[in-house]
Order: structure tokens, then sequence, then C-alpha cells
């Protein structure tokens, strides 16, 4: 969606940073453990053949024949597809494993990859290691007037943290299929190991159950996995080494359960599912047989359908009103002596424990679950933060890191980025290290729809799949943005709509004519970061279309970044080239706002943004302005100053739950002509 | 993808034909059998509610459901999407249908709506009407400064021809569950009724057995449909009034049962899936007892899977080889005194349209199941042309035409637009014009994947579907290209691809450059046409990729349109600003080459593209020297002429499967400077 203006292209030249110039070797994201740079390099041709050797593995024949296809498409060079398995085919491409892995925690993700001008060696102890030595080559893919080739480099690599997850959030807005199946295969091409389906929630029940089908007869509007459905997934996670883990949030944002199940709720019903969002009253009544009888039954069979070794019972946001306001349950408590209710919320988790126990799961939970003298063997994942994660691992607690990762609230990549689940400071000991197995970014979905779920997720996931696989000192910020661009492009190929999306998006609020200037609008918009956007006077509901500006806008666009860099380029070197381009890169912003306000007439689903653009036209005048002033070294009148401070507390407001990202730079040009 | 450049936006502009201004009356498509447009209009506001009168249907109240969606996402009006089901309520909008239909061939599709400044009313025989309906008001959404409105109109609507349909091939390339949704929902929004799903092929079996499970398991590569997702295509065809009609391709095209089967086949296996396109010999043996049990079988179980009363046997191109090399069927011809295989065939052809009576079910195939003394209650599907359509309907057989309907062969709209299955000349009586049922645009699959096949599907079938529904006086080409594009937009909306995908393989291509160049050249290329393109060298299998240059140019580009627009309106009123306008959009085409040359640098796919863009340079060059030379009123040198001469004659040769579109203006411009 990055439009280039002509000015900026040109630049891109004459600095030298046009993409992917040089070899893919210092594009590879995640960052490999370790990696050495040989001369030479590995001249792709059609004759380019591949063989698998040592253990039968059901995930690499596929996965090679997928990795020839994605070669092939990239590449037009029109190969036949198929792969040998033999101990001695003399191929171009060798891959060698031990042995096929249980898709468990803990098992040896590692693989050596060697390219050498001749041959390309890719060895690992286990498929899953291998499966990641396949997407680092496809990364390694390099290209220039000669064509395509792989550089010479000898990769060592395994990840830093076994557990490296996303969390989608299929309930608030259920996400079918084809989504899960895009998002799985971008998981795989960043080496991420975990797919966290949270399926219940307030908003609906999302997991058909032959036990209980009421649950999402009346509990899902009709949106749901089939058990069939379950298995297909899972079946395509395990083919990319992707463990599936399930999430049933009990007691609390159980709304869709109690639909069809008010007898188990701790207020007497009915219950309708929530349409709005946020932290809501109805939850289990933890001091009812029944509940416990329904649960043995309900997770005794959502144990058999999701192989993984853990089930997570989230545990989260249980406001305790229901709780406080039932009689019952506060006899309850006194007889069992449980004097508050993270007390009793402890005895409901035990109880629901000992019931995965029997079915081999171990217990995963949010921070709420631990509470003095609750099992060992649960897994902590924290939403609050890495003090109380720390905290629990010291106390031998499992643990991992989700606070700092919630991409659904729009914040920028480096922020995500370098946000690490271990750093120094931690005051941990080896042992106690061991206890942090990783992370996960959370994809909830209050805000985003199956058309633009991926632009929330990718590529900012990229960054953090990074931060869980590559060595700690991997932290440079500027080099993670510029990797960034091309991991987008390998994510789109995989099926990810995160770019195409946004372009149908826009066609749609122009009303079909063209959409540049809008685009370019959107080179220097965010929506609104963390959860300002619900306090902006539209109440969100599950009614609500996600179709305006905010839903289309993305966190950190690289326009923003492009052009701070150009300042900072010309204020550390002031030539005449730099006035100019800053002088077109501003123009191009002001321009904008004139562009829209024409094509408003046939769209009015652009109206609510032309304040935008206006606050941008003001702001770039202001920045071409100060940029005179600065070029002719001369002071602005004080009157000058002022309405230039005004234009700048003007374009700090929010527009159509949106803001503008580029007022950094134009203020620091503004600040400079007021400087001593 | 259509990349306005500045001139021809100012063009627009000043020519006033900037895209929808008026409101969308003029815009439908296809074109109702009736329309009184009034003055005034029903503006759209956020109470905007629904109420559904008259009979219960099961596909009205979804569709109605999905129609407020489908207005919200586009207007952003943030409104409730409850329909109410009520005879009194007094709604903006209310929807009153007598019958809710069953779906077969012949039933009542007619409606009429009626738009006033306060009230919108929908009414129809039966909900398949009331579905054509709701379409129909969607596209009749308008908009300008005011905001959102539906003009006030009369309309009293229906089709045609009873038999509207797309094929699909699901056999040369699989086109998985979500190909075909969103394809059923461009076609009823275009309001077609039959999808006609082409499941076994040379080159793949693409349907579930549960009798014959080694149909799929050793004939489909592992990709097919389960029965359980052709009940879900089917009941999703279903809830948008859309016929599912399956075909399964025999005696011919049978290579991918026989790999399972060799016993059934008419000379000895073994047999591969095949991976070539074209006529191959493998074909069932008719003189088989056996043949026939098979059938009995299989078609029993594929009737009770596929409710629709008609079911399609193809058998087309059956060379005969195979019959004549087997000295068997040769004596059993003589022993049935069948004289030739046509008569064999019909045999053949009998014997199974006795199995397919059993099962309630009537049989279509292609023209040559159409043989002297066949019975009446056949179906035939012309691919040969009008004549053989015209005799057999004369004959009294039901036919529908597909002959110039051809989608994947390339051509533009416009000829496809034309194609009319029953012109007046064809000299058929009332009660043999009865007999045409209407027709199908045929998807064939050889040089289609799931990521392009929209992009030759739509929005040109928009065409065929109008010349399916609306009178057959509405015939003008230029009115139908000038709505196809707003049409296109609205499918886009639907999910389809043909839009979005282009912009994902054009940054494929130029690996991940600025695709503005490369789409520029696009506006004036098109993929070779018919079977063309299999004459240039490439060898085309299932093994390749389909993402070069012919893969994603498209058939008569618009910018293309434009341009000759420009040229014409240029020869009638030689104006200054027509030959600056000229001049400025040639100048982009003679740009494109220096900048693709400089990308092909880090895109080796771009650089068998390069000998493209060079000849629109010369071409471009050449017509800026012929339009200075009309402008001025001079004539060119000899020497001049025959560079000019030369220069076309280059630009008409093919490059990368794809060809030139823009040479027809430019040459008019330089035959104008040879002009007496």
């Amino acid at each position: 969606m990055r439009i280039f203006s002509a000015a900026f292209i040109l630049l891109c030249c004459l600095l030298g940073f046009a993409p992917s110039l040089q070899a893919q070797v210092d594009q590879l994201m995640p960052v490999p453990a370790s990696m050495e740079i040989q001369a030479g390099r590995f001249q792709l041709q059609p004759s380019f053949t591949v063989s698998l050797r040592g253990a039968d593995s059901p995930r690499l024949l596929p996965a090679l024949q997928r990795a020839l296809w994605r070669l092939d498409r990239r590449t037009g060079l029109r190969r036949g597809k198929s792969v040998q398995v033999s101990e001695s085919a003399k191929t171009s491409w060798v891959v060698k494993t031990q042995e096929s892995a249980k898709l468990e925690l803990g098992e040896d993700e590692s693989y050596s990859l060697q390219i050498t001008p001749g041959q390309i060696n890719l060895e690992a102890q286990t498929d899953l290691g291998a499966l990641h030595g396949v997407e680092t080559l496809l990364q390694l893919l390099s290209a220039d007037s000669t064509g395509w080739y792989f550089p010479c480099v000898t990769i060592k690599d395994q990840p830093r943290f076994p557990w490296r997850g996303l969390l989608i959030d299929v309930c608030r807005h259920f996400m079918p299929m084809e989504v899960i199946k895009r998002n799985l295969d971008g998981m795989a091409l960043v080496k991420m190991n975990v797919l966290h389906l949270h399926l219940s929630e307030d908003q609906g029940f999302r997991v058909e159950s032959k036990k209980f089908p009421e649950l999402t007869r009346l509990g899902s509007n009709g949106d749901y996995f089939t058990q069939d459905q379950i298995r297909e997934i899972i079946e395509y996670a395990n083919l990319r080494g992707i463990r599936v883990v399930p999430e049933f949030d009990i007691p609390g944002h159980a709304t869709s359960w109690l639909v069809s199940h008010p007898e188990l709720a701790s207020a007497p019903g009915p219950y309708q599912i929530e349409k709005g969002f946020g932290v809501f009253d109805p939850t289990f009544d933890p001091s009812k047989e029944e509940t416990y009888t329904f649960f043995q039954t309900f997770f005794t069979e959502m144990a058999a359908l999701f192989p993984d070794a853990y089930l997570h019972i989230g545990g989260d946001e249980n406001n305790g009103k229901q709780w406080d306001g039932n009689p019952k349950i506060q006899t309850f408590k006194k007889k069992n002596g449980l004097k508050d209710n993270h007390e009793l919320q402890r005895y409901f988790n035990e109880r629901i424990q000992k019931i995965l126990t029997q079915n081999g799961k171990r217990m995963v939970g949010w921070d709420e679950i631990l509470v003095e003298g609750i099992s060992k063997d649960i897994v902590i994942q924290s939403w609050r933060g890495k003090e109380a994660l720390a905290q629990a691992a010291k106390n031998g607690y499992q643990v991992m890191l989700s606070n700092g990762w919630y991409i659904d609230l729009c914040q920028p990549a480096s922020y995500h980025y370098l946000n690490d689940p271990l750093p120094a400071d931690l005051g941990l000991s080896e042992a106690e290290q061991k206890n942090v197995l990783g992370g996960e970014a959370t994809m909830w979905a209050e805000l985003v729809t199956p058309e633009n779920v991926d632009t929330r997720i990718w590529p900012r996931t990229a960054a953090i799949a990074e931060r869980l696989w590559s060595p700690a000192a991997v932290t440079s910020v500027n080099d993670m943005y510029r990797r960034l661009e091309g991991v987008s492009l390998r994510l789109e190929e995989t099926g990810l709509t995160h770019l195409k999306n946004r372009e149908m998006m826009l066609r749609r609020i122009t009303n079909g004519q063209e959409i540049y200037p809008l685009a370019s609008l959107l080179n220097y918009v965010e929506p609104l970061k963390i959860y300002q956007r619900h306090a902006q006077g539209i109440p969100y509901s599950t009614d609500l279309s996600l179709t305006r500006l905010p839903d289309v806008a993305i966190p950190d666009p690289k326009a923003v970044r492009d052009f701070n860099d150009l300042v900072d380029l010309y204020f550390t070197n002031p030539t005449p080239l730099g006035v100019k381009i800053l002088t077109r890169e501003l123009g191009n912003m002001e321009r904008i706002h004139t562009q829209l306000t024409w094509q408003a007439r046939q769209a009015p689903a652009l109206l609510e943004i032309l304040p935008m653009s206006e606050k941008l036209q003001n702001l770039a005048r202001k920045g071409m302005e100060a940029l005179n002033f600065i070029d002719h070294k001369t002071k602005p009148e004080a009157a000058w100053k002022q309405e230039a401070l005004n234009t700048l507390a003007e374009a700090k407001k929010p527009v159509a739950e949106s803001e503008l990202a580029v007022i950094l730079s134009i203020e620091k040009l503004i600040y400079r002509t007021l400087g001593p």
C-alpha cells in the first residue's frame, strides 16, 4: 500500500537504499543464532533438484513440495515439483533428518544449513528443525541481473525459547478456516510454533461439542468450527510444526456458555449472547456440583479432540459480582473456609485441574489463576507484566509472556520488538530462567474482522517471532524495520491479505474512485492506540461494520519512518538536495486534502476523513514554511510561531478514531525555527 | 489495478466522465426488463429498517441480513443488522413474497421493486425473485455530497432465459471451497442461477465417492471435495438461488477414473493421472457389462448427493482411438449392428441415461451426445455453435449455449456480450425457441489457478449474465463497458479477488519493488487469446506455476478503451488540449520501459517482459511523432513512414505469451499521417 512519490524513488536511488539490492543474507527474519557468510553463490537453475534422507517424515515431504512451488511461483523457473526420497541421490539440495519429532513443547528445533556454489545441505535432528531450515533457505533467495541465487552461508540455528505463539480470538469476531490456515502459513514462515485458539467468550462459543451441541446451537450465531474442521486445523498446523492449544475461558467471560446452560450460572438467567465489549458479570457457579459434572464431560470430550498436552482455561477478569450477590455461594465460601473470591476461584481451578489431569492435560491460565498454594504444574500466561512473570518463575511455575505483545492495540513494531521475556535485570537463576517458556502475541478481536485481521497481525508479529527465536543481543530497531518490509512481501505470498485487502477497503471507501489520494493520506495516519478508540463516542459492538479509516489504517506506517529519516538526514547534513526532497514530500502531503475533498462529493464515507487530510495540509504548509526559514537562516515572526504551535496542537487531536503519525518530524522542523 | 495518470484524471474532469457522478440508475447490470425513473430519492439513514412479509423462506431472511451488512460495510452507517419478520411492521424497506420456491429450472424469478422517497417495496411471487430484487436494490445505492440514497424508480423485472450458468472446471487445476463460495456470491450479484461443476477429467477426479474411495485416493493427488464439502457448496448455492449441476465427463476425458479402474478402460492399463493438456485416448469400454455395473453404483450414489434434476455426463472429444484399437470392441459393434463410433457412443449414452432416469435425473451432455435417434429428454450444451444448437432445438431437444462464452480464452467482453443464444435470424418457431434454455460461461482451468481464476471470470462474466437475463434489445457495447467497471467493484465486495490478487502478483514479479511501472504496462497488454498461448513453446502441464505476465494480464483492459476514445475524440475535434492529453498519455507509455529496465536488475522475472515494454516505447514514440505531423499539418519523409510501419509490425509480435492491446489507435495516428 506504500505509494512512492517520484521524489522518494529518486531519493532512494541517490541514497542507495533501494530495497534488497544486496543478497538476502541480511534480510533473514528471525535472525539465526549463528551465520557465517562465505564468498560465492549457488545459482538457481531450472535443473534444481531436492532429495530427502534419513527419517521418514509426514511433515517434510509435503513441506519440501510446497517449498518448490513457492520458489517456482516467485522465480517462474518452471521446473517439475517432485522430491526424491533417497539416501544417495545426487541433487542440488539435500535434506537430512534423524527423526520425525512428536509435536511437543521442548522438542529439538535446531538445524544447520550450508550453501556452497555446488550444493545446499540442510541437516537437522528432527523434521521440526528441518522445517525451520526450509523457511530460512526460502528467505535467502536473492536476485540480481544474473538471475536467482542463494548466497553461500553456513548457518547453525536454534530457538531461544520453546514456546513461540500467536493467540487468535475467534470469539468476538469469528475467524473462518481460511483465516486460520493462512495465518498458520505465516507463523511457519517466521518459525512460530504455537497457535493458541481462544474458543469461548461472552460474545460466542466457537467449537462444536457432540456432548453439548446446544453450546454452539444457542451460543454461536451459527459461526463456529465443527470438530472435523478443528481436526483439519490441527493437521494443517502439525504439518507445519505448529502446536494447537485451545482456550476455554472460565469461570468468567462465560456468557455464551450460559445462554444454553443458565442453570450453571452464579445468577439466574436467562442469558443472551453478549454484543458489547468489556468485562461482564456472567460467571459459572463454583459451588454447584453440577458445574463440575458438566466440565468433567466437556473437558473429557475436548481433551480427546485437541491432542496437545496443554489446555488453557483462561481464568481472567472474573469481576466476582455474581459471586458476591449469591447467598448460596457466600455460604459455600464460609463452609469451605474460602476467605475471598481468589480462594474460591482457586477452589474452582483445582477442581478443573483435576479433570484436566485425569485427561492427561497440563492446565494453562492467565495471571489470575496463580494464587497461593495452587499446584506447580500449571502454566501461567502473563498479560499483567514481567514482574508477575518473574515472581511466578521464581516460585517454580512455568510462565510465558503476553504483556507487551497485544497486537490488537496497534502499537509500533519497535515497542513489541524490544519487549524481552527474559531481560538480564530480571535476576533469575539459570534454573528459574528455564521456567520462562517464551510467549505469545495476542490478536484480540473486538475491532477486527476476517477482512482486516491480517493487517493487525502482520508484519508486526514477525518482530515478536524474532524476539522469541533470535539471540537476546539482536535488538537493533532500525535493522528490524529494514528487514520487516521484505518479510511482509514473503508473508503475502503465503496467501495473507494484510497488503491486498487494504487496497480493496480503500476502493470501497472512495466508492470506486482512484485510491491514490487516500492511500497517500494513510501513509501518514495511524489508528488510535491502546484502548483510546473505545473512548471516541462510538459504542462498539458485534453489530458494527469495521470498514472505516481506523480499520484500514495500520500501526507505524513505513512512509513516516522514511520521512523521519529524511528530516534527520537533512539536519545532520543540510544540503540543497535535502531541501528539495523535503519540500516535495511536504508538498505531496499538502496536496492530498484537495484531491480528497473533490472525491468526497461522490464518496460520503470520505466525509469524516476530510478533517484529517486538512490537518495534514496545514501541518505540511507550516513544515514547508519552517524549512524555508531554516534554509534561509531567517527567524519567523512571533505571529507565525503562534500559528505554528496552534497548527501542531490541532494536528495532534484524533479524527475518525485515527491520528496523524507524521507530526514528530514536522514538529522538529518548526521547533528548529524557534530555537535560540 | 487501473492506474490513472494525472493527465487522465484531469481529462476525466474536463470531459466530465468521472465515474458514477450520477445516480446508479444507469449502472444496473443486468439491465432490468422494464424500469421507470421517477423524480426524487430515498435518502439512506442509520434508522433504515427492513421487514419480511408473506411466505416463510429459508433463503430470504439470511439474504436480507447479508444485504444489510453489505450496505453497512459500504456506507459505514453503523446500524443494527436485524430484519423484522412481520406482516404489519412499518419499516423503510418491505419485502413480500408468495412462496418459497423449489430450486428448479423454470421457477418464477420475477420481481417488482418500487422506490419512493418514503418507502421501498420489493414484491415477488417466489423468494428466488426476491433475491434478484435485493441485488438490484444494492446496485442502486447512490451517493453524492448529501450522502447515500436510492433513486426513485419502478422496476418490473424477469429473466429472458431460465438457465444462466457458470461452469467451473475444478479438475485441470483444483479450485478449493473458498473459490467456489466467492464465485457463487459473484453469480448471485449478477443474477446467474446455475453453477456447473466439471468434476472429472484426465487431470483429476474431484469428488469423494464412498462406494469407490479409490477414485480420489488414486485419481486426485489429494485435491478433491469431500461429500460434506459438496453438501456445503450445494447449501451455500441454494441460499443464493443457484442450482448446482455436476458433470462427470464420460466415456472420454476419463484418465483419472482409469488410474484406479484400468479394468474398465478400452485399452490395457496401467494409467497415470494426466499432467498435460489436450485430448487424450483413455476411454471407458462400452462393450463391457462391468462398465455399466460400475456406473449403476456410482451414479446412484451421486444422484443422491446432488439434488438437482439435471446431471451432466460430458460426452465430448472421445477420439475413438482406443475403441478402434480394441478387437473385442469391434466385434461388439458388429454384433450389435453399431456401424460407427458415434452409434457405439449412442449405445453407451443410452445405457447411462437409463441409469440416470432410474435415479430421477435428466441427462445433459455436450454436442456429441446428440446422435440420430437418441431420446428427446436429454439436454444439449453446445460448444460447437448456434447452427448445431438451432438444429437440435428444431428437433425438439432442450439446448443451451456455451460456444462464444469460453471465458478461459481471454477474448473481450464485447465479443461474449454480443453472443446471443437466440438471434432473430435463427428462424425458430415460438415453440422451438422455448427449447433454448439459455447458456453457460465456461471457465476451463488449463491456465488458471485459485490465485488468478477470478481475473478470468470477472468482470467479463457479468456481461454474459446480462445477455442471459436482459431483453434481447439491450446490445450497446459502450454502455456495457461503462457499467462493467462499477459492477466489478461491487463484485470485489463479495470477496472476489479479481482486482486485489493482480496487485499481489505484480509485487511478486517485481520482487517487492514499486509496482506502478509494471501496472502501467499492464494497462496496455493482453494475454494471448484463443489457444495461441499453447503455441509459444512452453509445454504447459499441471507442473507449471502460472505467475508470469500472461497470467496477470487481463483481456481488453479499460485503459486501452479509454485511450482509443481519446484518439477518436481528437480526430472528431482536433483541439490543442487533445494534442496535449494524447502526448502525455503516449509519454507515459514511452517512459515505462526505462523504469522496468532499472527494476529488472533486482527482478529476474521482469527480464522476459522488457521486450514488451520496449515495443511499447517505440510504438509510443512513433505515435507522438505522428501526432506532431498531424498537429502541424506536415507530411513525414518516406523513411519515417517505413520506420513507422516496421515499428507497427514489430509491436504486433507476441512477447512472453502476451501482446500489446493499444496498437489500433496508434496505428490510426500513423496511418493518418500517410493518408492522401
